[in-house]
């Protein structure tokens, strides 16, 4: 019974991730009841100003607006470390801590036969690509400690073992503030393996 | 350390109701990573064009994007009840029940005086303009059981008391499904106050 025009943002919103149908409405409602005009239009432009001046660095494949990107760009980054990463989010992530100082890779995935993607669907090419001028020391591994993220973290070392770098993978253990009476069987397993000399 | 565009982008879903950095981000990165093109456009031109269509039904005050809206215009309405709700949110609740056949009218709003928020800001002279034509039987006081809500039911119902018309408030209790012993006290008040032979 909403009028076209509302149902058909509300549609808008509901595609995107972690908005239900709740949620969407709330958005929709929001936009309409208090939204301005003017903040509204400078919300639709901001989508199609995004959508067009964003594409992927050609050399860390992160998005970004200038290419080089500014971290692969910045004359301040230690370009003897890459850091390789599933998704532009994971290098936000990293970039919040602000204790990581070297360049960054992003596949854009994880390899997953059972969705069907190999590893000519995510950026392990343009890795190598990057490995075969030099200069690079070590390759961090931060994919994530899934089936999938682990599995493409153990493909991209083997894969890397003819370069004279080191391959190195984030620590997996127990989060910081967390209860071990919490913890999963595994990250537990992991935590103790991982245990070091204090 | 994100691209200008793309901060952007995010600061613009951050103002959304219920959408907090995180979500942000996730918003903005699918909408990057994951949306076509023209998926993105066809969003922005949504927002627009809800924006520019919708207005307020000169009747119900309802958001419309026909005048008198689709409610208010259909002969199959029963116009000798009006339910009285805070927002056009409101009417879609009660709308999905299809128990409800009367006709609405949107408030845009509760009393609240601490928020400076009086009688003069919200729709309540639309709703008494509605009630001098005569031919309203009833009208459902169904603004949520708030400390705002409820003042601004008990205030309209005084405003009606002159009108030949019914006035009655929604009930308050134990919501179906949920559990005594999880209700507040209030609402057990009520419940028990509000209690019905079987």
């Amino acid at each position: 019974m909403h009028a076209t025009a509302i149902e058909n943002l509300i549609e808008k919103f509901e595609q995107l991730p972690g908005i239900g149908r709740k949620s969407a409405e709330r958005i929709a409602f929001h936009i309409l009841e208090h939204m301005s005009s003017d903040d509204a239009r400078s919300m639709a432009a901001g989508i199609i100003d995004a959508k067009e001046k964003i594409c992927l660095c050609q050399t860390c494949q992160n998005l970004t607006d200038t290419n080089p990107c500014k971290i692969c760009s910045s004359p301040k980054r230690d370009n003897s470390i890459i850091c390789v990463v599933e998704s532009p989010e994971d290098v936000s992530a990293i970039e919040n801590t602000h204790e990581f100082n070297g360049l960054y890779h992003v596949l854009h995935g994880a390899l997953s036969p059972m969705d069907g993607i190999s590893p000519d669907d995510i950026k392990i090419n343009e890795l190598l690509l990057r490995l075969t001028d030099g200069g690079v020391k070590e390759v961090i591994m931060a994919t994530n400690p899934t089936v999938s993220g682990t599995a493409t973290a153990v493909y991209i070392s083997k894969l890397l073992a003819p370069f004279d770098v080191k391959v190195t993978r984030i620590a997996h253990g127990i989060p910081i503030g967390s209860d071990l009476e919490y913890a999963d069987k595994i990250t537990l397993i992991k935590a103790l393996e991982g245990r070091q000399i204090m």
